[in-house]
């Protein structure tokens, strides 16, 4: 298989954990005949720093160009203070809307031997594995009209029937091939829009028999998310609500700097990052976790190009250089031997190469 | 002191609950000298059964008429597909709104003997004590437009300056009667209202120069309340995002049963209630937890009376009760000795008595 990928390191640790990821995808390409042309192009701060825009154009003519995108991580208090159209995570604002990626998918799977790293029991959080299906470019994100004044400022959170109907049927597709359950959530006792959504589901569902459908209020499932994760398959809800729950779950398990995401469309084309941010405070010195820029490397194999082996293989790799002991220093615990971020991929190669 | 409390059971395990508190309220009475005329009134489900309405003319004049309101709980599957102004909590919007009771304020304390309910590891829930101040009457839950068509939905996010004024002038107050800090919560990086409110945030802090203020995303703020909770004192935030961070750390102590809440504006007035809800499958049966609602007596006592020595005699007799082993059922455990909850309360009776 050919394929190009869009490599997009951006700011912080972007680039460190985007090249472990690279070498992972190149030891796989070899070892299973593929050919993956790399080609990076910048985004957020370090775009704003060459190009005076936290997503060029010449990085949209890169990602049109490609048949998926690899991304790092954006942002740092350097830019902070600057107007939003200047800022890094309007990089990612922008990509998400013009590549049209409505659905961000966070899966959310316990590590046994990551557990004592949470900050829940560890009976609460064991065996914890679900999928949080965020609407990624509607909402209150992008409704119009947004604009300040003076004394008050207004943001629309707006939602047609048609964007609900895609993020839905997608969680659906998703639940078949897990645990059979989705769970839609809403602000059905308060939000319009979550009316429209609730109503979307209950439609939708007809077509899907086989999977179970429940409604939960947004504030519950923020209690639920704690005291019973496990309860959890796939999630889906809005983009506001998952941008918050879908932090929320990230914790749950100890180990955010394993965690993968997704953030795709329908024909398959989707961009790929880690869940954790730029951590500019270990930026540049050899100690970020390379694990959740991996595993969205695994996610893209299988996604994007329909790799399910060599995705398999890369996912069981990492697991089995975690089990053997060897972690960075976000995960540091009795037992475990810390490694910098250049030793934890070698290791991973190392295990391909085994298998 | 003479004051008049309108007392507005609700639905499920509301009655129960208030019931409980209306005997803690007479026992101070007694105790100290004071007079406090109850008059019950409907609200909720049990209105909409008697009246045909939510939050009926008769119970807002009794609540005119009064010094404070006692609120149980309001919900039930009962009522959950009728149209909306002819649900339950309808009537607790309305009741909000038509007071003006703009800052809805719930402590999160830690209570030792019962950190094993907790879903969090002791070492990360202990000694949490914070209080959430969230803005109650405006942003999406009220601004206009909303509205529905077929084919899509809208909800308005709309916040006026002199809006957020007052809600951060209550946050700042509070943190000088505690910790100092203050931590505000908004998504700054996306909403055009969430810039506006840290502006004044900015602005106000310039009145308070001796309060720490710092400013968090909610997406952050959601991680954080689980990884690190001991980390905040006052958080302050707007309506919708409120609703979920308050709900998220009512469960982080594990003491949902003991939480209350106050919902008040600026002359005093306010509306008091457990955060706990109707919880129908246990309703009438003498089992439900009566703290919320006695220690939301106390929060009366203390905010809308000014009468802080019976406050802090409730809250102590309520932990004392506690600390001798006894329990309602949902917090049962080892060394624990269930009662019910008119047992509950007679022991918090006699607590006070022998004060
Ligand atoms: C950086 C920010 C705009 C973004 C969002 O809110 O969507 C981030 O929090 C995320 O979840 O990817
Ligand atoms: C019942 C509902 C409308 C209400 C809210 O969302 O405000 C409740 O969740 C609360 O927090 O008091």
């Amino acid at each position: 298989m050919k394929k190009t990928i869009a490599v997009l390191p951006g700011d912080g640790i972007g680039p460190e954990v985007t090249d472990a990821a690279v070498k992972v995808l190149q030891s796989i390409a070899m070892r299973y005949g593929h050919t993956f042309h790399l080609k990076h192009a910048a985004i957020g701060g370090a775009a704003i720093d060459q190009f005076d825009n936290p997503l060029p154009q010449e990085t949209i003519e890169t990602c049109e160009a490609s048949d998926a995108i690899l991304l790092g991580a954006v942002g740092g208090s350097k830019w902070e203070s600057q107007p939003s159209h200047m800022r890094p995570e309007k990089g990612l604002l922008n990509i998400r809307k013009h590549f049209d990626l409505f659905a961000n998918i966070r899966p959310v799977k316990a590590v046994p031997s990551l557990l004592s790293s949470s900050p829940l029991k560890e009976e609460v959080a064991k065996d914890v594995d679900m999928v949080i299906v965020r609407e990624l470019t509607s909402g209150l994100y992008f409704g119009e009209p947004k604009r300040r004044s003076e004394k008050s400022a207004v943001d629309t959170l707006v939602y047609t029937r048609s964007e609900i109907e895609r993020i839905v049927n997608q969680a659906f597709e998703l639940a078949r091939t897990r645990k059979g359950k989705v769970t839609s959530v809403d602000k059905a006792n308060v939000l319009e829009t979550s009316k429209l959504w609730r109503e979307v589901v209950e439609e939708r569902k007809k077509a899907y028999p086989d999977i179970e459908v429940e409604h939960m209020l947004v504030d519950s499932a923020a209690m639920k998310l704690i005291t019973d994760p496990r309860s959890f398959d796939v999630v889906v809800t809005e983009n506001m609500f998952g941008d918050i729950l879908s932090d929320e779950a990230s914790v749950i398990t100890g180990s955010l700097g394993m965690l993968p995401s997704a953030s795709v469309r329908s024909d398959g084309f989707g961009l790929y990052e880690p869940v954790h941010g730029s951590a500019p405070d270990i930026s540049g010195q050899n100690k970020a976790n390379p694990s959740a820029a991996i595993l969205s490397a695994a996610m893209m194999l299988k996604h994007s190009f329909g790799l399910h082996t060599e995705a398999a293989a890369i996912e069981e790799a990492v697991m089995s250089v975690l089990e053997d002991g060897y972690c960075t220093g976000d995960l540091s615990g009795v037992g475990k031997r810390v490694v910098s971020t250049e030793t934890f991929v070698t290791k991973v190669i190392e295990e391909l190469e085994r298998e």
